[in-house]
């Protein structure tokens, strides 16, 4: 490895000789002094070199009559000459001395350059701090270099594993379920599908069969991070034809309260450690505070919540029985006035407006044993009780317009029994976008994929 | 959720009422007592019932007259009968008592029975113990009930979060980059192709080309686990058209002798982690011992490794400059004599059968900065240090028959300044399948998918 000083070590470190490496954010070229600011993935940090200029005197000493080092001398000439040939972007080593400074307003030190080594030449960037968010995405890996955007896949590293640690300490398996399938696992609208060898396959709309199956394999609980495909030709900000799905499903829950209840503890465990590890920053560079949930999060039945908003006097624009996402927004703001609450389980939802899987109540087929988690006023995550008696999960998809046959290898994980279950899908970069504050889940997404975007 | 203790838990409790629940591993329908072997996520118990029949004698009392608990109650003949009804596979909920007897094979211990509900009953199984792993894929759900099955992916688990750890201590980023690309990520060959809107889009072979641009990106250090997809028509036991891929790559290295170094770190951690926390398990099951393996892994550059093999009077049946599965097999078995080891990096391979992505030696571009991680005989993982000097990269692109425009997106990364860098892709199932001395990766991967497997 090349050797070098991460700059956020720099602080803990004596003044004297040192080596960082990354790229060139901004050079500031005067006359007498010139400043880089360094950055790498981890922070910045000045450094300066005193400019030796050629002399423009007409009786000019020729460059080889100069001293061999110091002021004046050829290599002081050439250090001053490539750091003002140096573009934004480029990636340098440097070695110099390092001296703590509390007049220095980029963390209190400067690096004085001894030798600067280009790593790696770059073209003038084509994006600017106010291009556009399309602009950007063009430029994907340029907008990345920005702190506050790479910030954002540090929360998310530190927010699954906090998530992962949870679940393996409760004994959940993970697994990677197949992408690649036979035939549509939500519904066969929003369906890519591809030649494969002498059939065709589809693109899983989501893993939902499959972590099911591993309840019919006994597993007890999964969980999986992983890609799942919409073909959905929409241009909202919380949609995208590829997505980062959470998913867990687990065994011998009594209601979808259970499912609640790990929902709820996995968040705390996530919020508590990105708060922890990244509070500070957050706040420096989105102006957010990130609060860790109070459990239990408030619960309100869809029904109740619909009242309500109709009490605001909000017509929700619908012809089903579904909330609209204005009023997802409504209901959030009456509950963070109401209960404090960033958090809200809008429960039991109409069978109308629900999979065939999910289970309907006892005594009310209408109402199901599910839920949607709203945060900040967007929907981020659907979770269920699931129906496992086979009769009646085949009868439910019939209702649903489905084709049983269609269905027979996921109905044959029932029919060679299997323990009551539940599980939720929750979008991960809307969990980000949430957290931070963001518009749209393009921020919050490595590569963005639309229906009019698959570059880079 | 159901109140219930763990099947593993039991043996820490004292005698007294216990609640478990699982599926019905087996009966024992005997005259006098009926034994049932109950499974769940953590293991197996024996439960007992004293069996009440009914009297066959004629002058049988009618049941109406039997006592109301008790031997010979109405009740104690319904269990029975209960008991003799289930199917294996049913899953159950039952009360009773437990008790520690060091004479009972299973544990040393038994739940008498007091109550027991039939919770989801089951067909009868399609699979034995002795079927064709065909036909257990096909059944894969069921095949996932033997313990040693589950176990695979329970060992899987504790692999994935000890390489996390690994990666989040150093901090590296999580990255989840995208599936659907504009373009082939590795070759035009074995590539699925799929309508995507107004255009086409083709399914990752890998993320090569995203990890990289986080090098760009400056991020530093980054991992992935996630699909990969292959239009592979071959039929091997170590070849999938979908497979889960363990992906890392990080800036300023020096040469791949640093990709190296960083894959044994998190090997030997995985490793670590199994052999603590499933190394009896593994070894009642697959009747293996794991072990960690020694740091430095051996390296033996391609050249001489041909040599050896040639020198054993094996003639590498290919026309170009690689091995084959033979080759590997028998260095491996040299190793493992030579130096007593499971694992070694083959080095320096031609640039004649490498991507045009691999750096190639600086004064012989005939090698590359490249090697391949051998286990026990079989190719899990190949490494490299990728050339980030884009006027070299896309000479080798052209050598290699590709056009630079089509690879324009991936070039720009390098355009606009990137640090030294390499990485490499491991296939999980690979790792397992080696690990467990299991025969195939369709043993180790959770959902199989192969030229003719789509299904469940």
């Amino acid at each position: 490895m090349t050797h070098r000083t991460l700059i956020q070590d720099l602080a803990a470190l004596p003044d004297g000789p040192v080596t960082v490496a990354g790229w060139v954010e901004t050079v500031r070229d005067q006359k007498k002094v010139q400043f880089i600011i360094l950055r790498d993935e981890s922070g910045a940090a000045q450094l300066v070199n005193p400019a030796t200029r050629p002399s423009t005197d007409s009786g000019a000493q020729e460059p080889s009559e100069a001293p061999a080092e110091g002021p004046g001398s050829a290599a002081a000439l050439a250090l001053t000459e490539s750091i003002s040939a140096l573009s934004h972007g480029t990636f340098v080593r440097v070695t110099g001395e390092l001296k703590h400074d509390e007049r220095v307003k980029l963390g209190g030190l400067e690096v004085k350059i001894g030798t600067l080594e280009v790593v790696s030449e770059a073209l003038e960037t084509p994006i600017a701090a106010d291009s556009s968010l399309d602009k950007r995405l063009d430029w994907r890996f340029l907008d990345l270099r920005q702190p506050k955007q790479s910030l954002i896949f540090r929360v998310q590293t530190t927010f699954l594993h906090a998530l992962r640690t949870v679940w393996v300490e409760k004994g959940f398996i993970e697994i990677q379920t197949p992408k690649l399938m036979a035939s549509a696992s939500e519904s066969r609208a929003e369906l890519f599908q591809l030649e494969y060898f002498e059939t065709v396959a589809y693109l899983a709309q989501s893993p939902q069969f499959f972590k099911q199956m591993a309840q019919s394999a006994g597993f007890g609980g999964i969980f999986e991070v992983g890609p799942a495909f919409r073909a959905d030709p929409s241009f909202t900000s919380r949609h995208a034809t590829e997505f980062t799905s959470i998913d867990t499903e687990f065994s011998w829950i009594d209601s979808h309260e259970d499912v609640m209840a790990l929902h709820e503890e996995l968040l705390a465990a996530g919020f508590q450690a990105v708060a922890d590890t990244h509070g500070d920053e957050i706040r420096e560079f989105f102006d957010v505070e990130v609060t860790v949930p109070q459990r239990p999060f408030p619960r309100i039945p869809l029904a109740e919540a619909k009242r309500i908003v109709a009490e605001q006097g909000y017509v929700i624009p619908r012809a089903d029985d579904d909330m609209d996402p204005e009023g997802e927004r409504r209901i959030s703001q009456y509950v963070r006035e109401t209960y404090g609450h960033e958090f809200v389980f809008l429960t039991d939802y109409a069978s109308s407006i629900r999979p065939f899987y999910h289970m309907r109540h006892e005594g009310d087929p209408s109402l199901t044993n599910s839920y949607d988690l709203i945060f900040n006023g967007v929907e981020i995550s659907t979770g269920a009780q699931r129906e496992h008696r086979v009769e009646v999960l085949e009868a439910q998809a019939r209702e649903k317009g489905l084709e049983p046959e269609e269905l027979s290898f996921y109905l044959d994980f029932f029919r060679y029994g299997v323990p009551p279950h539940g599980g939720f899908g929750m979008g991960l970069a809307r969990v980000l976008m949430l957290m931070l504050g963001e518009s749209s889940i393009r921020e919050t997404t490595y590569l963005f994929r639309g229906p009019t975007r698959l570059l880079p």
